[in-house]
């Protein structure tokens, strides 16, 4: 995969770019991963990037000819091109997996109070991060890398990604590590039990009862299974929470 | 303010830190941000920072002591201790005004598979930024930190953050700029006209319509002034979008 990032402030990118999984996946040429300065695009030799709005109101408006310049340079009949918007749909893991399929991301950045509307036909998607404000589009741009590359084949080593938080709908059961005992709090005993089949029974159990306290939204429109089902009675309506 | 963030990828941050507003914050000494190794605190040579999880399975586990012990050292009264997790609450544009009232943030970034479940003592809030999965909390601690400082006071100088998408629950109005032609499209003529009062009725509507087709959600629950009602029945019943 090609990762080209459009953007006003492409030292922004650097340190993340250069640390844990992003640096491995790039030094294995399992992407590759691109920063592109709008500015460089900008005619003249002030390289205006932004102007007034038309109709008045405060802040800059980044230049609808600037940035389509900056795309139309490096698209490809093979790219997909994406605005980082609060105006967008929310990022959700399973769109992560699907734009893991891509040979070619172009994301654009957007910065000061705004862009020009123009820019939406260069556009394929508006993805946001969430219902907050940014002072830029340049870390949702890191976190939609970050999400996307780690799902990429040879990435990770680990597990499947599908056992994760949210791969399957559910937040994750909790974890314990040594010591066995800390500040008076002891590891439950299940998991010293060294029985396989009870562990696995009672991380499902803990998964389901997490996502039920913590994130009940996430219960509802999810398929189960019949262990699932059973589970989830057993907390709900029997009150075995163990 | 003072924030300081909990790492084991400390220089992850150098770059972001250093950029745009987050620069000029520090610079003009309106938050002092640090960041604290979490492996400093790990005992022995080795300075071991996680361990295999109780029960087995795969990916380590960040330790409840060593993470403990960082908390504990930075830690004073006035602080407000946030681990950057999937299992928190998603991060709101409401939330990050709240936080941007403390004196002291202390942000935990979890990595690896997760962390021993008894640090949650030490927290006293846990965070998401959305259901989608990273390799670390690295890159949600950065958007939390922006989303807060841009709030503290004297970091913006222009508009009231209030005016803001999401700030009253409602997308923004499309921006122009120059050129007036672009492609053959041109900026809408109500914006060149010099009518100030239909200039803001114009954008109030179009805000109102932008956010009924992209996030039709945030329309729901929320207070709408005399105004915005006979804006938003013009668009639902009078299909009336000028």
């Amino acid at each position: 995969m090609i990762i080209d990032i459009l953007t006003l402030f492409p030292d922004m990118f650097v340190s993340p770019l250069t640390e844990s999984i992003l640096k491995r996946a790039q030094e294995q040429e399992l992407v590759n991963i691109r920063t592109v300065n709008i500015r460089d695009y900008a005619p003249g030799k002030h390289h205006q990037v932004d102007d007034y709005p038309y109709g008045g109101g405060a802040g800059m408006v980044m230049k609808a000819d600037v940035i389509g310049a900056a795309v139309q340079d490096v698209k490809t009949p093979e790219s997909w091109v994406i605005l980082m918007s609060p105006q967008g749909k929310p990022l959700q893991q399973e769109r992560a997996f699907e734009l893991a399929q891509f040979q070619h991301l172009v994301i654009i950045c957007g910065h000061y109070e705004g862009f020009d509307a123009r820019i939406m036909d260069e556009v394929d998607e508006e993805i946001s991060i969430g219902d907050f404000i940014l002072t830029g589009g340049e870390l949702p741009a890191m976190v939609l890398i970050d999400a996307v590359v780690r799902l990429l084949p040879g990435v990770l080593d680990e597990q499947s990604p599908l056992e994760e938080s949210f791969g399957n709908r559910l937040l994750e059961y909790p974890q314990y590590t040594r010591p066995v005992e800390y500040q008076d709090k002891r590891v439950p005993d299940i998991l010293l039990s060294g029985h396989h089949e009870k562990i696995r029974l009672w991380r499902k159990k803990q998964s389901l009862l997490t996502t039920l306290l913590k994130r009940p939204d996430l219960l509802l429109n999810r398929e189960y299974d019949q262990e699932e089902r059973i589970l989830l009675e057993e907390i709900i309506f029997k009150g075995d929470l163990t």
